[in-house]
């Protein structure tokens, strides 16, 4: 069940409209690599000027978007719209193809036959032309391009550092989980640090981890076992989010939700619960999930599934069928959920009948490298010690320029969010890093540019 | 007219059996970064574990293949076989897709609707995918691979180091013209480099310079007009393949030719000649070019085309025709050719009426960087200064680790061909420093290797 959990890692509601930018297009082929297929779409990008030095080659900022439209990207990285002035640099934000109004078959691009071309790989192309055509077409690129992203954005902007050094002169990656392919890490690792952030709080992941023989019991008794697991993917779906973005302010960034929302759930759960009250205390921590901020509350229809579920975010289901293989599993013994073993047989048979093929569990390594990065450079790995994806991170510098950095207490990305009057040093410290990296990358793109470079 | 050039940079007559191997098949998808096409097919290579230290994880020498039925790399890269035993090596030459028999779509392969999958990254990918193999599927890859090409085959080999970092140790990229692609170098350098061979030789390069209008005015009298072109561009097609083999000793590499060519030829343009005596000793260089070795001379058929046109390397026309856009051209006075300005509007046209398709003439600079190489690592670039297709090159090293070797003497990718007694120094000391840097490869893979390396 845990592979839904991949639909959840960047879903939004309430898009609020923070920064200002302009909405342009731009044109790409349907296919980078191959000339079988000569469609061409656009795709969205959001682009800000108000800062930048253009004459003097400022640089520019660019978000290589991942799955969901641009826009909910653009207004919750508030740390490259903060940073912008002292940069005196653009900013683009840059939508990934098949999500958002970047549909190359418009309403029909999630269809068996016009998925296809959803991949990372086409994606960055995307991004390498579009950086391209931002540096006006010029051999000798003369801007210093800033990569950043989060989760799978943010492995985005490693991977386009990676693939395209010609292009990018560094890149901030933060929360990206490159390194949790088949045969990296180990699948309980996620939900053990989901189970962390819940254990913070007296009794709470007791209380959860009894909760299911509980939930399975009394809906057998009550409703008939019809939408028991479709009831217990949505109580796991909103433990995992709540642990993701448990940042020290209220935010809409997945859902709804007040400041410290793991504390504030668990507020009902630290007692030693059974039975009818454990039931109650459940209910009116989802209840929290489920209505913080609404002024009516409403009855959670958990049938529906995530409740963050949006068109546009449909295919990233397609994605982690394909290309995106992350195993997840729990053992319900350093977890608090039901055990749930990886099962990639059954995986690849549920994305079978979906979409007509079977994943390429290798694909990213092979293309991406996972964590032997020993070539790479000028790439900062941000990793929050709260955020289950830092399951797929990993916990040591790799090279001079490939740097990581751990930030305690921080959930998912929490350095791209806006800052807040509630931020701790951890995540103070890992922005202040970002720049220093930042302006050595820039300052070493121009001592380079200035070298007249002589040909035969 | 220039454009056919390509077509000459790797064609073989006579392959001769110099070297043993296995010839092997592994299956790759037809389409490596989309999953709108399933079909999968083979592509051929060849292997030998003679000299393999396995147990002690020797390392891999691989052959990146370019336009050509592999047989004829295999047989021609004589460097890597007589290193093989001091590094225990394995040896591995994988065939290019859509050249010699690793066609997905057998003989149809290079008709219109079938011969789009034929792009370098798809190459690359094959190549990668079987890498992997090689390497037994391990998330840390054991052996140290090294990456070996020449001419297009050096362009894939510093390419799959660039791209797959994680899955090549480093790579010998020989007489690569990487820096060739439009915007570039100028379309000019090319001619001017193959006038200097014959320019070394009294007279020849004035001599071949007058003749292309005498040869155009005793044509229209004696034949007509119809055939002069070809004949013309058979001409100057013979003047370029015998300065890029114009190698110290005898070879069939791309058509059987006596030890230094292009003096051999020019030994019947010594003098300054005109008329009749001048299309004399053309007709005597020719004949030199086109029967050398035979038993029995025969009129030359300039209608031809290339004389070694053969059916395997077919597809380079189109590789030319899409990403692989290297402007040539010549003026008449630098060169001792016509004027020919280079026309990419024609050369477009002409694509378009061949394959339905138009240039993507900025995809290889997009993709591979050109000489933006500032990030790459483990690379070396050799030229050869008689080679032609040393206008597409640089001559400065990058960095510590992307270093570029100048031959002096050397003909295209001569470091890389089976050692003969009439070699001189300069190639020796390439073949050398090649060889330090593949120990220093290899030691630094092995270093690496050694670390443990803790994940979270």
């Amino acid at each position: 069940m845990w592979r839904y959990l991949l639909l959840s890692m960047f879903l939004f509601v309430n898009v609020n409209t923070h920064y200002l930018y302009q909405t342009k297009w731009f044109e790409v082929p349907l296919d980078h690599f191959g000339l079988g297929r000569k469609e061409t779409f656009k795709i969205k990008y959001l682009e800000n000027e108000d800062y930048w030095n253009k004459n003097e080659y400022g640089p520019i900022f660019f978000y290589t978007g991942n799955e969901g439209q641009i826009e909910a990207f653009a207004n919750y990285t508030g740390f490259m719209w903060e940073i912008a002035a002292e940069y005196q640099a653009k900013i683009v934000f840059a939508e990934h193809r098949y999500y958002g109004e970047s549909k190359p078959f418009g309403n029909k691009s999630l269809e068996k036959e016009y998925i296809g071309y959803l991949t990372s790989a086409q994606a960055l192309a995307d991004y390498a032309d579009l950086i391209n055509y931002l540096q006006k077409d010029e051999i000798k690129p003369r801007y210093p391009v800033i990569a950043f992203g989060g989760s799978y954005g943010g492995m985005l902007a490693a991977y386009i550092r990676i693939k395209y050094p010609h292009l990018v002169a560094g890149a901030i990656a933060a929360s990206a989980p490159i390194h949790m392919f088949p045969g990296m890490t180990k699948c309980d690792l996620f939900n053990r640090i989901v189970t962390a952030s819940f254990k913070r709080n007296f009794y709470c992941s007791e209380n959860i981890q009894k909760s299911w023989h509980l939930i399975r019991s009394y809906s057998s008794s009550v409703n008939g076992s019809e939408y028991i697991n479709s009831l217990i993917e949505y109580l796991e779906s909103a433990y995992v989010t709540l642990a993701m973005v448990n940042y020290p302010f209220a935010s809409s960034f997945l859902t709804p939700l007040p400041a410290q929302p793991v504390a504030v759930v668990c507020q009902y759960l630290n007692q030693n619960l059974a039975n009818e009250s454990l039931l109650e205390g459940i209910a009116k921590a989802i209840d929290v999930y489920a209505n913080y901020g609404k002024k009516t509350k409403q009855c959670v229809d958990y049938k529906e599934g995530d409740n963050y579920q949006n068109l546009d975010a449909g295919g990233w289901d397609f994605q982690a069928c394909t290309e995106m293989v992350m195993p997840v599993c729990s053992t319900g013994q350093n977890d608090m959920f039901e055990a749930s073993p990886w099962n990639f047989t059954k995986y690849s048979e549920d994305c079978y009948k979906k979409y007509n093929v079977y994943p390429r569990e290798n694909m990213a390594r092979l293309e991406y490298g996972g964590d032997l990065l020993q070539a790479a450079s000028n790439i900062v790995f941000s990793y929050g010690l709260l955020d289950p994806w830092t399951a797929g991170g990993f916990i040591s510098s790799v090279s001079d320029s490939v740097d990581v950095i751990l930030i305690a207490d921080a959930a998912h990305h929490l350095d791209l969010m806006p800052s807040s009057p509630d931020d701790q040093s951890p995540v103070k410290d890992a922005r202040e890093k970002h720049k220093q990296h930042i302006s050595k990358w820039i300052d070493s793109f121009r001592a380079r540019n200035k070298h007249v470079v002589t040909y035969l």
